[in-house]
């Protein structure tokens, strides 16, 4: 099983990019990780929406089928750690071979995204900055497989 | 208004302190606001449950009345991000002097906290770690205040 993370631009934040690169390293002990960084084009002068729209098909450009894929959204189905641990070991049982997690940029995901995605999660009903969506969902991917294995983590 | 931010402990990981000094410089600019650290004892020759209650009596001890105390686990009541806004609305018109922000140690808040507390929130119902909830707890706060007052904040 392999998890892919394809990144709207770079994290630049420094103190989130070392949160996201921890938590990478240590996911990568249960599963294949690949992050994948996404030259996204400067926002300033085009519509929100034409370049929320650009940004969907940056992403969609990325995934090869056939592969299950994740999108994040506030509005999407919430779940707690140990059902995020169930959903993993479900993708496991069903022998899914490759998973996109997809977060948004600054503006989050295009409905057409949303739409086309097999599962669509929700990290809170809070908005966080989408850099900082990036290291909570790493970590709850990998608290999720030390939940699934039963390796201590501490909180 | 004050805000007060009662932490069990430092924040160890740097990445995480590096963010929460942000925030909190942030914050800073809408409301006071204090972190306080408390020396919590090791957890390591004590069960759970003793440990738990004596984080929440280092907790108690340290709130003065009258105060608004704030207690975060995830089966507390969810908000989005304008509805935290709208809450901060609220303390103010109400004319709430002091506001305490309560945070768990790595075994979360006792129950002892969570009945005594004057609200209970949820930031997702997923567990992150308590230093990493301290992040977004900052951030959720500096967020709530730029709604509230139309600052600009790019996501």
């Amino acid at each position: 099983m392999k998890f892919i993370f394809p990144f709207l631009g770079k994290t630049r934040e420094e103190y989130l990019d070392a949160g996201i690169r921890d938590y990478t390293k240590r996911l990568s002990r249960f599963v294949q990780v690949e992050i994948m960084v996404l030259k996204s084009r400067s926002p300033k002068s085009i519509p929100d929406m034409v370049f929320k729209h650009q940004e969907a098909e940056l992403l969609l450009d990325k995934i090869n089928s056939p592969s299950y894929v994740i999108a994040f959204d506030t509005k999407g189905q919430e779940v707690d750690s140990p059902g995020l641990a169930r959903l993993v070991e479900d993708w496991e049982q069903n022998g899914l071979q490759t998973i996109y997690f997809l977060i948004g940029g600054h503006l989050g995901l295009h409905e057409d995204i949303l739409k086309k995605a097999d599962l669509v999660l929700s990290l809170s009903q809070l908005t966080f900055t989408h850099e900082m969506s990036r290291l909570l969902l790493m970590e709850q991917m990998y608290r999720a497989w030390t939940i699934k294995t039963g390796h201590k983590y501490h909180n």
